[in-house]
Order: C-alpha cells, then sequence, then structure tokens
C-alpha cells in the first residue's frame, strides 16, 4: 500500500477503505507518512469529503493511536458530554451535578485549553482548594460514591488527532466537518463513557456560523457514535451572543451557581436542562426527555442541584461555602462599566468580540503555559432584545491590568443597538438523535 | 504576508496576489515555506485552479528562481521548439534541421530524462562521436554559423520548478493543467529563445488522454506565452499511437533520416512539417504557414534537409556517414519478431505498452543513472488502419538482453485486431495561436 494512492483516489472523488485509512494513521504515528504527503491528503478530504464509514473509521483508528480509558471499574451507563465551544459556556458545571443528582454517574475529564476564557477545569479552579489532579482510584471511588467526579486529562488520548489537527491547523484544512466531528468524536471515545451529549454551538460566537452547518456537524458525529454503538445525542444551541450573563472564569463559577439555584439567565438554564435532560436520559435515570426535564427542574426549585455541586466541591477539596456566598470567589481590583451612547433595544452581541475582549482582561490563554486571572471577564448587562436607555450600562468590564483601551473597544463593539426590537432568539435549534 | 493566508485564500476559490505568488515561491526556495504547507497549496490549486494572470505569474516566479539564458549573443530571432513527450517522438532531430535550413536559428537546450526512451540528447548521441556537452562560445558560433546548434543543459533552470514537481509528484497534484503549463513554460522562457512551438500530444500514449484537456493545456501554455511576450503557437497532435515506426534511440535516429529524405513514415512526415513550418514563421523566414510547408516539403525534396542533418552532426563532432548509411548506428544482438495471430486490420496500437517494452529491452532510464542501450527499441511494422494477415510481422524487438519476455507481452498486448478496418486517424487535431 502507498500513500500516494490513497492521496489519489481520495482527489479522484473514491471512497478509501478500512485499510487505507488504517495504513494513513499508523503512517502518522511511526512517522513512515511525511507531513507533505498528510497534508495533501487532508486537503483532498476538505474537497472530497468522508463518508460514513470512512469518518467513522478514521474515528476509530485515532482513538487506537493511544489510550483509551477503562472506565469499567465505574457502576452503571457513564455518560459524557462534549461542547464544540463558545463564548460563556459554563454549560459543564451546570450538568454535572444536575446529572449525578438524578443518579446518572459522571466521570468528566476535561481540559484547560486555549481560548478566549478558561476551560471547565479553569473554572472550577477559580473555586479555592478546588483539585482536579485526582488518581485514578479517587476518581472512580468519587463518581461510584457520589456520581460525579472531574478531572483533568493526563492519559496519552487520540495523539493521531493530536498530529493531524497539528497540520490542519497550519494548511487550513480545519474547517472541514469530516475532520471536526471524527476529532471531536475520538477523544470522547477514547475518554471511555458509554453515552455521549453533545452540544454544538451556532452562531457568531462558534466554529459553526450557519444552523445548516452546525446540524450537519451534528448529523456526523451522531452518526459517528451510532455506527461505534455509542448512544449519542446532539443539541444545537444558540452561540449568537455569548451564553448567560458572565464571561471569565469566577465569575462564570457564580453564574452557574445561580442556574443551579433557581435565579440563571433564561437562556444559560434552558440550554443547561436540555443537556442534562438528555444525559439522565440516555444514562437509563428517565424514560423520555420531559420527564427528565420535569425532574431537573424540580431538584432545581427543592436546592438538591445546588447541594450537589457543593458535595462536587467538597470531594474535591475546594471550599463549599462559595455556593452561598459567591463573594467568596476571586474579585478583580477594577470593575469598569461601559454605558450605552443610544436609545433603544439590543439588536445583537457579538460573541466572538465579548470573547476577544475576555481574553485582553486576562481571562484566557494565548499560550499553552499562559496563566490565568480567574477573576478577569466581563458581566453582560443588557442581551439581545432588551430595551436601554441613553446611559444604561450594557457591560462590565472585570481586570487586574491597568490597560483596558483594547478590551473596552472590543466589547463596546460588540453592541449593535437599533431602534426596534428583533424578533427573539430561539435558545436551542435543533436535536439530532 | 503568511503562507496560511494564501492557501486558505485559494481553497476557497479565490484569485492570489502577484505578490502572493512570490511570496510562495521565494518561501519554496529559501526553506521558510515547509513541504507540507506547499502541498496543501498545490492540492487546493488542482482543485481551486489558476487564472491566466495567475500562472503567468506562477511562471515568471520560477523562471526568476534560477539562471535565464541570456541568447542575445545569437543573430535572429531565436525559436524553441517543446514536446509534452510521446512514444517515438524524434520530431525534433527532424525540425531541427529542417528550421535553421530554413534560415531561422534554433539554439536547442535538451535533456536527457526518464522516460521510456532516451531524450533527444541521448537518441543523437546514438551517432558515434556525437557531442553535447558544448561551451557556451561554441554553441553560439555554431547558432550564429549554421543557424543550429543542440546542448545538454547545465545551467540552473528553474529550481523553483524542480522543487515543485518533485512535491507534485509524489501527492498527487501532478496533473493539474495550469502546474503543468507554468512548469513547461516557466523552463523554455529560462531557456531564452524569443518564440516557442509547442507540440502537446494527446492519446494513449501522452500524459493528456483526450482531446478537450490537450486544448485546454495547449491554451493555457498560449495564454502564458502571449503575457510574457514570447511569441508561442501549440499543436495538438495524435499519440493514440506511437509515432512513425521507430521507438528506440538509433533506430529513431534512422527514422528521422528517413523523413528528412523523404521517405519517412506519413504521421511523423506530416507533424514534423507542421511543427517546422510553425517555427519558420514565427521565426520571419516566411509569412504564412502554407508557403512555410511548401518550402520546407521542397529541401526535403532536394536533399537539402538531409545535407542539414548532416551538417549538424560534423558541427557537433558526429560521423555524418550514418545520414547516408544508417546501418552504421548502433545494432542489437537480437531482433525478434512479433506475429500476428489473427486477420484483420490493425484497430489500434497502446503507445504506453510499446514504451514500456521498448524501456524493459534497455532503451530507456528508470533511474538518473542508469545508462541507457542506444540500439534497443522496436519496429512497428503494421500501424493504425494496416490490413494484417495471420502471421504477419507486427512489430520487432531490438535488444542485447538474454530475457524479452515480459517486453515481448507488453508489445504484443499493445496491438488491437479486429476484423473490420476504422476511420483513419487525424495526425494533427488543432493548432492554437
Amino acid at each position: 500500500m502507498r500513500v500516494y494512492d490513497i492521496i489519489l483516489k481520495k482527489r479522484n472523488g473514491h471512497e478509501l477503505s478500512d485499510e487505507e485509512i488504517n495504513f494513513f494513521i499508523n503512517g502518522i504515528m511511526d512517522g513512515s507518512i511525511p507531513d507533505y504527503q498528510a497534508s495533501a491528503l487532508l486537503m483532498a478530504i476538505y474537497f472530497k469529503g468522508l463518508n460514513k464509514r470512512e469518518t467513522a473509521q478514521l474515528t476509530m483508528a485515532m482513538v487506537n493511536s493511544g489510550d483509551v480509558l477503562d472506565l469499567s471499574g465505574i457502576a452503571g451507563i457513564k455518560v459524557d458530554k462534549h461542547s464544540t465551544g463558545g463564548v460563556g459556556d459554563k454549560i459543564s458545571l451546570i450538568v454535572i451535578p444536575l446529572a449525578a443528582a438524578a443518579g446518572v454517574p459522571v466521570a468528566k475529564i476535561s481540559g484547560r485549553g486555549l481560548g478566549h476564557t478558561g476551560g471547565t477545569v479553569d473554572k472550577l479552579e477559580a473555586i479555592s482548594g478546588f483539585n482536579t489532579e485526582l488518581s485514578k482510584e479517587t476518581f472512580f471511588d468519587n463518581v461510584n460514591k457520589y456520581k460525579m467526579s472531574i478531572a483533568g486529562q493526563t492519559a496519552n488520548l487520540t495523539p493521531a488527532d493530536k498530529k493531524l489537527y497539528a497540520l490542519r491547523d497550519v494548511t487550513a484544512t480545519v474547517d472541514s466537518i469530516p475532520l471536526i466531528a471524527s476529532s471531536i468524536m475520538s477523544k470522547k471515545i477514547a475518554s471511555g463513557a458509554d453515552c455521549i451529549v453533545l452540544d454544538v454551538k451556532v452562531g457568531s460566537g462558534a466554529f459553526m456560523k450557519s444552523i445548516d452547518e452546525a446540524v450537519l456537524l451534528a448529523e456526523t458525529m451522531v452518526e459517528i457514535g451510532k455506527s461505534l454503538n455509542k448512544k449519542t445525542i446532539a443539541v444545537v444551541s444558540d452561540m449568537s451572543q455569548p451564553l448567560g450573563h458572565e464571561v471569565g472564569n469566577a465569575n462564570e463559577v457564580k453564574e452557574a451557581i445561580e442556574v443551579l439555584r433557581g435565579d440563571g439567565a433564561e437562556d444559560e438554564t434552558e440550554v443547561a436542562l436540555t443537556i442534562a435532560s438528555y444525559m439522565t436520559v440516555l444514562g437509563g435515570a428517565f424514560s423520555e426527555f420531559n420527564e427528565a426535564y420535569g425532574y431537573l427542574k424540580g431538584i432545581i426549585e427543592s436546592g438538591k442541584a445546588l447541594d450537589k455541586f457543593k458535595q462536587l466541591i467538597s470531594i474535591q477539596s475546594g471550599n463549599p461555602e462559595v455556593a452561598d456566598n459567591p463573594e467568596l470567589l476571586p474579585q478583580a481590583k477594577h470593575h469598569i462599566e461601559i454605558k450605552s451612547s443610544q436609545e433603544g433595544f439590543v439588536y445583537s452581541i457579538d460573541a466572538e468580540s465579548i470573547g476577544v475582549a475576555a481574553m485582553l482582561l486576562g481571562a484566557g490563554r494565548r499560550k499553552k503555559n499562559d496563566s490565568i486571572d480567574h477573576s478577569a471577564g466581563i458581566t453582560i448587562k443588557k442581551k439581545v432584545g432588551e430595551k436601554v436607555n441613553h446611559d444604561d450600562t450594557i457591560c462590565i468590564l472585570h481586570t487586574n491590568l491597568e490597560n483596558w483601551d483594547e478590551a473596552r473597544v472590543s466589547a463596546e463593539n460588540a453592541f449593535k443597538i437599533m431602534k426596534t426590537a428583533n424578533k427573539p432568539l430561539k435558545y436551542i435549534h435543533d436535536i439530532i438523535q
């Protein structure tokens, strides 16, 4: 077998065999296929695509390139959740205690990653003492006893995906649906869960800008899950403005607490309840969505959901008092209010610009070893559709830095205010299962 | 400027600026652009193409990557000729003396190259003593005095094309019309001629399999020539069977002599006269094609053409007696006649299979440093359309090797014999100017 023939075959629009896909991934791993042939194949895939079988096979080949976590030491049907990423996305912080409170085990492996704000692990580390460096035994014990635990990634999961992603990143071959789908699904499958709920974000603050694209990505990932015997549901949720009111780390924890306490933002609450409901249905706690949704709404009202979050903090050595007193979370030195120079209605809030502003305030990482300021971030005071009077505060910047001019411009420009209100936004665009 | 943005732009089907194309070629040359980004861009070009301006700019950027020959020391309008390559293509051997006899200077730089048989230089070296390693002074003097000379390539012409070609060869990006066209034209332009006649071969023995493709390649090359102020004409000629009767080296010289003597194969003579006529028109010796064609036919009949070939041999230190006594050319030890097992008409002769057979007999080079057996080759005794009786000899293999089984099978399989004759072949399919 020669990689040249594989490139030619895909370039001419033909289907690659399982053997050819394995040959390619093995060649990437053992170095026998040079990068210049790999990138030519990736570009051919960008143009000619991969069908369902090829995409599933690529996913499995990448899974098999590294460690695969064995969660058989945990009782029950393990459910994982993944988001394609957005601004103000603190859904994981909310759905872990919700699903666990319904008795569904959530063994969450999460990353820090690069982005406008930190990842789930970074956000939780805003809570004093919160520790995600757990031994396998502690991690398993936690999930068996409390139905939940969260740990940073230490195993060597999907190294082939890492290599391919690094190459895609510099050869303009990132935005290919089958390549994105197989990359995400390979990591989820290597993480060992039985079922997966995907949160596919769509809109200005997401990687997928149109609903059609997002639905296609969702369908492709659900198909991969099915092919590989992992029950998979995808929720296509809105990211045309930042989710909720808070963007950052500590302030996102604060907002997660608000949702779990029952007084969270409408969009945040709706998306979190939808994701958590599907997690508990896949995990076998409920037979259908509405039942799950009703139950989870009830435990928010009863206080059980917030208690479960306190428990999560406690078992991971954090200070659970933050759940009742969010002011214990790190606070920034400066709070800069941005006021509206116009009167009208918020027509749109560009999530990408808000994300960039948060990063400029210190909330995110540009490079792998950058440190994060947990207290930095942005509070959105006026969301899309809300009435704004002249001089109303539209958002507040939080930072410890002394120069926030650039962040201010980016945040200010994110808001588009119009004379008349536009039609209300949908929070959930589609469910693919 | 970043190569990433250039790849993305082309991938999205947009036009690259002259600066972007120069940046790419300079980056290839100074090593600042890694091969994996170059190959991704080449694959994007394969899918999205290059327009006329981009193709001309790529050509010029490759020309400027190396030496450009200065032929200003030669008087008159210098005309070059290039063939896209075929089996039995000995046209250069014929048109050099023809154009020179009409007073048009031909300063031919030619390669050895890899292929089923040798290149023009290899073929001429079948003539005892023929020397193509000429100093620049001798080369210029020959052209000024005799209107012709042929030399092997020594200058560092279009190194960017060499690098890109090596990468295209292993990434399935060779067969892109703008990349082929710019590669050929960059070499011709760097060779310094004022005018170029291109022989674009089409058919089973050529790189271009369909007339549409061949015409598109011809048009693209003529456009490049025009953009860069080089008068260019392309002849689209037939390669659905080997050209003439002889495939090899010494035996191709013998056939060239036959054409120059006036008793050559019909197809070979017609293609050679057409190419040579356009060369002399571009070179200013005649105002129109028919006049040139008539004159050249006349000098073949008068013996002047063959005398000019003898002169070419003499001035390059070869033995001109071969022109009168072709049996002085190297002769192989074995001559294997292949006979027809059927009766009927030759329907087709697969030129590619004949080429492979010639290579197997020792006539070509697989690797750069392989030696060539000038006496090896194949004589086609029955061409397409000819009547064949049972046991008629259809071709003869010439070799010094002791095992010709594989070559025999390849040559035998090249012939397709049918009960009824098919319609006669056209030798010239199109002229693009």
